[in-house]
């Protein structure tokens, strides 16, 4: 069943807000199996809106449309929907009655225009908001349901989650599932090229990648007549890409970021972490800091961005700095044991780089960047090379910093377990 | 001139993202005096993405496309475009050649499909991408104006603001100025109930709100046949929301950004700064580090989330952190004094409380900060109630931080100076 979401508002149009009720609709629809194949904005406009919901009433069975159901002049989502359809409004009186005590509530008084709010297409349902003054409502003709919501998100996201989602569950036999398996230490190209012929085959399953800042996710979603039956579809998919990609593979779980494997993997082996940062200035600890309940393995990180800090806070040897310059491999190296002694921490990863867009020169470009890892008395430094802009940079800095202590942990810990075998 | 745009993309359809692109795209276009009617969201595919184009092409002269150029089999929008206006595709010697430095500067090889990306409708103007594989394209039929941009938002705002804007501009025989007043220190209901008049009396120029974390900015746009007489116009409105908003307008320049105010601020009265963070973890550090050139202010900031941190590394005393706690105003104002003497800094910032999901009590709820100033020897302390997601309660706490300490600088600075003229 093919579902299509009209966004109405101006504010839209001009970019004022972000439309996270597109996002959200289609995600929840998504779960509930309906396929979305278009999403639209429009205006507070009789006309366009009219030419907007008669095109999708034309190519999808159910349409939800958000916004423009406010008490204003402004908003005509609701008179334009039901004359699309054919409806006539009649007041609902149980609408006029939540309004009236919803202002009582807050001692105030409806202006007139309030009342327009109890006005719903005839023969439609009416979804009670429980945040708002205007209702939702569902209506029904010639095998299409047309959903309108408020626009606010905290009115919309309860109304859809208590009714409408019920609502659509009955409409729709197959239940949708998917997996998500996300892989760092690679690029989406090479990635999609491993795994081309399963997404060439795809079908049901399918497999979609989405390339992320220094990593990939594969999702694996499946169409079935149970929740046990997608499953069992999505499995021997997730099974492959885990073969191919190996330990990339940094999680199956959709929920799962690259910092909380990271910190996962540290409370495994009852390891604490600590951070030094130039050019990242405090990125890198705060995706660490991403993390819910991190304070089990991160106690203090440090920022140091001059030469000096380095020095002083970390142990980096003025030498070092004179000889090889704040931005390389021995600077990278020092400032990972210096953190990690000054902190106590088993593991400590530094970056230190030129982010730019100035001070970059030939021999050390803007995008020059050194990553060290040290973990549990074993330190390895890594040289990269990132584009883009500044922030491009320190995001690319970031994730790869985050990849290198993965890396060098589980080699680490690899290595100790053969040691203890043997 | 009438501007659509269209965002191609599994990910949007399936509310994987939001569309942040569609927002940027709309109000920078709205800023060049385009109007928008419509913007619209398909997937990766040829026949869908294809009905669509014509649609827009039906009715509006511009059209911005945005997603879908990426190496993958799955990306399709430059082959659908092209073919929709009848155009072939043909290898870009200098894209081919900037994907193979991009790869080369990484010690990567590009895989067959990079190639890929080197192909471009003939006659197009090609926009070179600096931060991405994926050249954009303008191409033209038949009065209408059709541009490619990448999906990733750190590819396409670059590419737009240097490549699209300036050939926007060109299209329009009038010129469209605007300014940007950015306040912060206020929310967005009371600050554009203290313009509403300004709003509904709007015309030539325009004025529009954007509320975001912690500011809210103005957008003045004028129309005008100079950029002379559009700045006659913008002119009045901008002094007028500078006398409503007094010193909580940090900037009438659209590219200064909070950090970057703080960083002036700093530099007018050459102080030097550092951080001590605890639930922000090293964003606010990171924040700062946004401005170029800030080293010449910030030296070194501290991430403290352990308590033990907060006592080794900043001298908060343990009878602090054990009778008012870790998120405590007395915990905060040690923080910030204790950075300030460790580093040595003028100026200090602090911040310590509780993001969240857990650790809240009914005393101490998630949500409640603290944030302390140290600015040459003054320490002030202030509390905060944020609402929203353990990352909304952490980017919320990042504005105020640098609200605070800006407010802090100007209130100590104002006395000195009243001091000095005693």
């Amino acid at each position: 069943m093919k579902v299509e979401i009209i966004c109405v508002g101006t504010e839209l149009l001009l970019g004022n807000i972000v439309n996270t009720n597109a996002a959200y609709l289609s995600e929840q629809c998504a779960a509930l199996g309906l396929s979305c194949y278009y999403q639209q904005v429009v205006g507070d406009n009789t006309e366009r809106l009219e030419g907007t919901l008669k095109t999708a009433l034309h190519r999808s069975e159910v349409i939800i449309l958000s916004g423009g159901l406010g008490p204003t002049k402004d908003d005509l989502t609701k008179e334009t929907a039901a004359a699309v359809l054919g409806k006539k409004l009649v007041m609902d009186e149980a609408s006029r009655e939540h309004i009236r005590i919803f202002f009582a509530n807050r001692d105030k008084l409806p202006t007139e225009n309030n009342w327009k709010q109890a006005m719903v297409p005839e023969g439609c349902k009416v979804l009670y908001n429980e945040n708002g003054t205007a209702p939702g409502v569902i209506m029904e003709a010639e095998g299409r349901h047309v959903i309108l919501l408020p626009g606010p998100p905290n009115e919309l996201q309860p109304l859809f989650d208590k009714s409408v989602a019920p609502y659509l569950r009955t409409l729709q036999p197959d239940v949708i599932c998917s997996r998500t398996v996300k892989v760092c230490n690679i690029g989406e190209s090479r990635a999609e090229t491993m795994v081309s012929d399963l997404i060439e085959a795809q079908d049901n399953p399918t497999l979609a990648p989405y390339a992320k800042v220094g990593e990939v996710h594969f999702r694996v979603t499946a169409k079935a007549e149970s929740e046990k039956a997608a499953d069992k579809l999505i499995r021997p998919i997730v099974k492959e890409l885990k073969k191919r990609f190996g330990k990339d593979v940094y999680t199956t779980d959709t929920d799962v970021t690259l910092e909380q494997a990271v910190a996962m993997l540290l409370d495994k082996y009852k390891l604490t972490i600590t951070t030094a940062e130039s050019c990242t200035g405090g990125q890198l600890a705060a995706r660490l800091i991403n993390v819910p309940g991190i304070s089990g393995v991160f106690g203090s990180g440090y920022v140091t961005y001059a030469d000096k800090a380095k020095h002083k806070l970390l142990g980096v040897k003025k030498s070092t700095l004179r000889k090889n310059g704040a931005v390389s491999a021995e600077t990278a190296a020092q400032m990972a044991v210096g953190a990690a002694k000054a902190s106590g921490a088993d593991v400590a990863v530094s970056v230190t780089g030129i982010a730019g867009p100035d001070g970059g020169s030939e021999e050390k470009p803007v995008g020059l960047v050194y990553v060290g890892c040290f973990v549990c008395g074993r330190t390895t430094v890594k040289e990269y090379h990132f584009a883009g802009s500044r922030s491009k940079v320190r995001e690319s800095t970031v994730a790869a910093a985050l990849t290198q202590v993965r890396g060098c942990i589980q080699q680490q810990f690899k290595k100790k377990a053969c040691r203890c075998a043997l």
